[in-house]
Formats: C-alpha cells, sequence, structure tokens
C-alpha cells in the first residue's frame, strides 16, 4: 500500500515549499511511507537539490537521515503543462524512477497549480497514457488543489473534463481545511457524544458564527488573488465546508459518502441574507492587482438554512486578511433558558470549536458565584486540544497524502458539493455590492457596526 | 441587619471550635458582620478566653486586629441546658451584654448539640422569654443542628415541641451540605444553563452516582457515631438532600420555598432497591463504640424515583469511613448515541459535579484521536472552581450564619424534607441486613463487587 510514485505538478510553487514537501518529510520519518520516489514538475528551469533546499526552511530541526532519504529518492522534470513531448518525458522518467526504486508503479498526481491549468494538465495526462481511467491493477490517482474553478460555469467545465477522462474513483478535490484536527472532529463530536445533538436544532440554538480572520495579506499572491477575493478564495470552500459539517443531517455512517450526501443536501437549502464587504486600505497598491480594484478581503455574511430543523437560525460568516488577529473558529450560540432565578444570566452558553490557533473546544457556562446565593457568571469549560494530545498533530496536508495514499475519499470534496457552493456565491456576486474600506490590523470595516446592529450579532472573539 | 447577638448553645464542643468561630471571625474580617457580640454557653466552667484559644488553630493566619475584635465582643456563660436558673443568668447576661454594645436585641441561637438536646433548649428558651414566639419588633432566630433526630419518630418529636414554642419563619434546620459552594451551584448550573434540562430525564441519563468518601475514622464521636451509623449520619441528610437537587422537578422560582417544595415532592418518590452495609475492622474497638455494634461505618445504595421523568434511572449511593481517600462527588451518566462510526465510542458521556476536595465540574466527551479519522477517545471538558474563583471561596458555616442573618431560608432544610428521608431511612433499617468487614484505607468490603455486578454499576472514582 505504501509504495508509490508521488508526482507533483506546480513544484516551484509556494503550496509545493510550505505544505507538500515538508507532509512527505514527515509521512517519511513517521515511517508511514518506505518504499516511495518523488517527481517534482514545473516549467522553470532548476534542480530537485533546489525545490527541496527552499522548503528545508519550513521544517522544524529536520533529521539528517530522514532527509537524505528524500533527496535520495527525488527528482525534477521541467514541463511546459501544454507540450506533449514534456509529458511523454515525464512519463519515461517516471518509469525509469519507479525501474530504479522497484516501484510497482502506483501514482498519486498532485496538481499544485492554478485552476486555470486543471483541464490542460488533466487532459495531457490521459491524452500521454500517464493515467489510465478506471481500475488498473496499478492505481493512479490524481488531486486537484483548491480553488476548484472561479465559478459554477468553470468549475462545471473542468469537472467535465475529469470526468470525461478519469473515474471518479480516482479524483480527489482538495478542501484542506477538512483535514485540519477540529474540522474533522465536528462530525464526530456531534455524533460520538450524547450531549449534543438532542440540543443541535432551533429549538436550542440560536444562531451559529464561523469565522476565519487572518492577519497575513495576500502575500505576493496579487495577481491570483485580486481574481478572487474572499467570496471564491476561502467562503466558498472551507467556510461552507464548515458550515455543511455543522448543519447537515446525521449521515447513516459516519463515512466518506454518507457524509458528502449529508453535505449537499444541506448545501442545497443555504440562502443568503445580507452581505458587508471591505477591501483593506493597501490593497490597490499591492503588486499584481489592479489599482481601481473592486477584489473583497473582507467579508460578513448571513446565511439562512430553509429546512426543519435550522428555520430560523441565522449563520454568520466573517472573514478577512489584515485583521488584527490570526483565528479560525465556530460559535455556537444556544437560547437562554427558561429563566428561574431573581438574577437572570447575561450571558448565553456557547460551544466553541477553535480550530487556529489554539485547537480545542470549550462550553460556556452559567454557575454561581461564590459566596452569593442567586447570581450566576460565565465560566468556560475547556478542552484544549494541544494540551491534551501534545503538539505532534499530524499537519493538514500530512494527513491529506496518507488518505490519498490509503485511497479513502472521506475528507475529500465531491463536485456536486462545488457546484452547491458556486451557485450560492454567484448568486452573491450577481449584485454589485458597495466596498467599503478597512485599516489593516483592525477588525473590518467601520460599516461592520451597521451590519452587527441590524443583524442582531455580537461576534464571539 | 448586621447588628446582632450570636448566642451559641454547646460552646465547648468541636462544631463551635471548628466552624462556627472561624466562620464569625471570617465575618468580622469581610465587613459583613459589623456591631455584634457573641455569647458560648455550656455546662463546662470555663472562659470566653479559652473557647476562642481552641479555635485559633481552625484559622490561617489570624489577623491580630479582627481577632481582637472578635475577643471584646465574646462572653461565656456557664449553662445546665436543664437549669431554669442558668437560663434566667443568660437572659441577664444577654440583656447586659446587648446595652454594653449598643446591640438593639436582635439574636441568633445556635444549638450546637446533639439532637438529644433540642426539645430541653427549644423549651427552657421559650419559658424563660430568652426566645419569643412569631414577629417582634425585634427578631430571634434558633439554628438547629443536624442530625434532626435519629429516626421519623424522634424527629417528629422534636419537630412538635420547636412547632409549639416557635414559628417557622424563626427555625433554621441546618444541612451543612447545602452550603457547600458546588452544592448550592446545582440547581443554578441545571436551570441556568440551556445545555442541560432537555437532557435531565430518563431518555437521556443512564444513571447517577452520589459517592461521599472519608479518609477519617469516628475522630473520638464513638458513642454518638455508634447510635448513627453512615445512613443515618450522612445518607439520611446530605447525599438524600444532594440527590433532591439533582432529580427534583424545576421549581417555580429559583428561591426558598419552591426549592423545598420541589425537593420534597422527589424525596416522596425515592424507593431503595439494594443495599450493602460495611463496618471497618478496627471499628469495634473504638472509643465509646459497642463491641459488639452492629452499626454500619459504610453503605452502598441502589435507589430509584417513582416518577416519570426518572422511571428506570437507577440512582447510586456509597458513602463510607476510613476508605482510602476523601471525596464527594456526584456523576452523571449519560445514555450512548446511536453509533454512526465504524469505531463505537467506548465510554459514555459524564456529567461529573466534584464537592470535594477539587470543587468544579466536567464533562467527559469523546474526541477524535489526532491523526485518526474514526477514532475516538474520551477527554475531559473542566471547569476548575478552585483555579478559576481563586481559593477564597467561603467556608459552608461562613455561608450559613450570614444565611441566617439575612433570615433566608433557602438553604435550611423544611421538616417535611427531614420527615421523607427518615421515612426511607427506617424503611431501609427496618430490614436487618448483613454486614461486612473491610480493611481501613481500602475502598469498602469485597463483597462490594458482588453488589457492582448485580447491579452493574463501575464507579466513578
Amino acid at each position: 500500500m505504501n509504495q508509490c510514485t508521488f508526482v507533483i505538478l506546480g513544484a516551484t510553487g509556494d503550496l509545493t515549499k510550505r505544505k507538500l514537501i515538508p507532509a512527505m518529510y514527515h509521512l517519511i520519518k513517521k515511517n508511514k511511507i518506505k518504499n516511495f520516489a518523488l517527481v517534482g514538475a514545473a516549467i522553470t528551469d532548476t534542480t530537485i537539490q533546489d525545490v527541496l533546499q527552499k522548503s528545508q526552511k519550513f521544517i522544524q530541526k529536520p533529521d539528517r537521515k530522514v532527509w537524505k532519504q528524500l533527496e535520495q529518492s527525488s527528482y525534477y522534470c521541467q514541463l511546459d503543462f501544454h507540450n506533449q513531448n514534456d509529458f511523454q518525458k515525464l512519463q519515461k522518467l517516471l518509469i525509469r524512477v519507479e525501474k530504479k526504486h522497484k516501484l510497482p508503479g502506483n501514482r498519486i498526481f498532485y496538481l499544485a497549480t492554478l485552476p486555470e491549468h486543471f483541464e490542460t494538465i488533466t487532459a495531457n495526462l490521459s491524452k500521454n497514457k500517464i493515467v489510465q481511467k478506471g481500475k488498473q491493477t496499478l492505481w493512479s490517482r490524481v488531486v486537484y488543489e483548491k480553488p476548484f474553478g472561479h465559478d459554477l460555469k468553470s468549475a462545471r467545465k473542468i469537472n467535465r473534463c475529469i470526468a470525461k477522462l478519469f473515474d471518479e474513483s480516482q479524483v480527489y478535490r482538495i478542501d484542506h481545511f477538512l483535514l485540519e484536527e477540529l474540522v474533522t472532529n465536528i462530525a464526530l463530536v456531534r455524533f460520538s457524544n450524547l450531549f449534543f445533538e438532542p440540543l443541535w436544532n432551533n429549538k436550542y440554538i440560536e444562531s451559529v458564527q464561523i469565522v476565519l480572520h487572518e492577519k497575513i495579506g495576500i502575500e505576493g499572491r496579487g495577481a491570483f488573488y485580486d481574481h478572487y477575493g474572499a467570496l471564491k478564495d476561502v467562503v466558498q470552500n472551507h467556510m461552507l465546508q464548515m458550515l455543511a459539517l455543522i448543519a447537515m443531517e446525521p449521515p447513516k455512517k459516519l463515512s466518506g459518502e454518507y457524509i458528502r450526501d449529508a453535505k449537499v443536501r444541506v448545501l442545497k437549502r443555504v440562502q443568503h441574507n445580507d452581505i458587508l464587504l471591505g477591501q483593506y486600505k493597501e490593497y490597490q497598491d499591492e503588486r499584481g492587482v489592479n489599482p481601481k480594484s473592486r477584489t473583497e478581503t473582507f467579508t460578513a455574511l448571513r446565511l439562512e438554512i430553509a429546512n426543519r430543523r435550522w428555520k430560523g437560525v441565522p449563520f454568520f460568516l466573517k472573514t478577512g486578511k489584515c485583521l488584527s488577529k490570526k483565528e479560525t473558529s465556530i460559535h455556537i450560540k444556544f437560547k437562554n433558558p427558561t429563566c428561574l432565578q431573581q438574577d437572570c444570566p447575561a450571558e448565553s452558553n456557547y460551544l466553541t470549536i477553535q480550530i487556529q490557533p489554539r485547537e480545542g473546544f470549550y462550553l460556556q457556562v452559567n454557575t454561581k458565584i461564590p459566596g452569593e446565593t442567586h447570581n450566576v457568571t460565565p465560566v468556560k469549560m475547556d478542552f484544549c486540544h494541544a494540551c491534551h494530545f501534545g503538539p505532534n498533530t499530524p499537519q493538514a496536508y500530512e494527513t491529506l497524502l496518507s488518505e490519498v495514499l490509503e485511497g479513502d475519499h472521506s475528507v475529500f470534496v465531491r463536485f456536486d458539493e462545488i457546484e452547491y457552493s458556486w451557485k450560492l456565491i454567484d448568486k452573491i456576486l450577481a449584485k454589485k455590492h458597495p466596498i467599503y474600506t478597512y485599516k489593516k490590523n483592525t477588525d473590518g470595516p467601520k460599516q461592520l457596526a451597521i451590519f452587527n446592529k441590524k443583524n442582531n450579532i455580537r461576534w464571539r472573539t
């Protein structure tokens, strides 16, 4: 099972450097991959030594022996995604490498590129028989990074191309957020504890908040980002995936297709009521950005889910770049119970799932103030994931690669999920919304206060 | 309000020394009582200096100024509970002291004696017009320590005497456990959080455990204890009170009479199914104990509550002296949810209310094991009361005295509660149960294993 050739297309990019090579390194170190080869491919004229070198600083204290093992099994192939000869060259290299390392020929292709290249690469991998459709004695799996297209139309076009050439079982569409420990945990915590599910509906839940705040800006990715913006970059995928996991009906089983079925059913029912867009002040001066750009780097949304369970419960989403604090979390606000004591509790109960930076979850509950008979105060019941399990929780991309290696689709996104997410985003963007500027290192545009007041929302940060 | 004369009857006893004087000291220190006098009364020929002196070691680093204030306002009266002249002498002393300290004449009488003396003292306080029945311009309040009698008959006899001579509003029957921070917290936590009440019934709760483990033995109280035993000493009062707070229906309001009504209604419905009695090996050699004593120093009980909410939910109680560890806690075990994942959670959810020694509460929930996709492991969501509020939580007796001073009956026991508790204990003791010996510093008699197996109970300690 763990004998495999890894091929990264887009090997000189940021993702490869920051995430994929370090993930490979950790998998080798943990003995999760033993016999393997890594082939990097990109248009740049470079060497595998150089590619690996640039990645080294993203690994804490690399073990020399493990690093050497990685170096000795890694190769580079200069490749233009449009050039058939280059793909032939890649195929020859793969055969040679597999022979040398006594590998059976099972292959994982990781498309760490912009979605514009997905169709071309897919077509050329197929045309040059590097990946063959359907179940073979040897398998080939193809991994597509997010974003999957830039709207419903482009996503459908990419998918038509893939569906024609590959079997769905070979295809892995990524949302690396689904690999974050605490995101993977959502469904398990909901369904393996009696505490939560009986309360998980509009009778007991008042509202849900999902926030994804970034302190960093667009970090040189101006040309890319300016065509996307916050809604397409993180709401369509990460944030709607989190919403789907929180809101889905209990699946028949907690496994791949059942979970995806449940997510799709809820994504179909998402409607938007209100939106606020923002752009940080210096954005238009960033390299690669249109000086008159109207791309949003901030958004606050009010969504609702039109089904029996969630009728009347607003789902608030908020995300932005260059905000004052990095944080990803989900806050479930419960209704107040009927008040029996003289002094009613001022604060509602909350369940918080903290995804980044300090993984964990906690409940805010009311308890008596010592020495007073009737007054309560909110306190936190805390489960600190990092404190309990230690800091060795595998990184998202590490889990991701091992799931592809195992052939498990549970944590990957099915096309119909992507489809319904794009439908919502397209609908939101069909109308032109005003864009308000905000200062870096703040909580967003000043107009947020109006949005908050109108929607009766107090953000939990 | 805080101008008052405190009279302790039984001033040379253990309770006065260990609890009442230190509580007075802390109330003075916190400025909760300002103008006051303390009169200690007992049969011993001693001085107030001596009484106070013996109590000093139960106060951590006493403040000299506060201690002096206490000394300067304290008096002693030698008093035989059966002697009318002595009560006349007490009355004269009280009048003199109140004049000297410019006190209006509001009085609290604290009967820190064995219940055998309750009737005599009550009668003589009334006969000598030291306490007058009903509402006067000045109030007199009378506090009765637990145990209130030793069975239903004796409790009723004491109460008839009190009811004839005093107004119910003047009477404070103590169960100091009701003053423990985390016990007072039970009702507030249940009813001021949305989390718990919807789950608080036989649909979601599998069983409830209440344990009160003592490491200490009978500590020289042999003559007293041998007439009582675990069932009368702690089950009838402390443990059934905790059970009542956990099991009661929501009262109309979280205040005195409503809570007591709700507790009585549930105490009426308590039935017992199974019992195990134990006695530690050295018990019969203790001073004051009958060498052939059959008094239990340990008991495990299985109770049920015959109402709609609790039908089918066993309540397990366990208490004992000379056990391996001091601990008082309540564990609510929830049923398992329908299992959706491949590997079902091995552990149920628990809500634990830890009363002693480390005050707090926690939830045991299941969470994903990092790096694994489907396996869960139980973890604790913790609220450490002491860590959050600091170690300055007032002691039970301190709260108790200030509640009497405020005239608030919420945390005191009404006679019908005592009545139904004794009914249950009398019923249990009407049948002769075998008594099994156990070694000190263990978890009780070996036969507990049989009890546990029969009742399918795994204790959480």
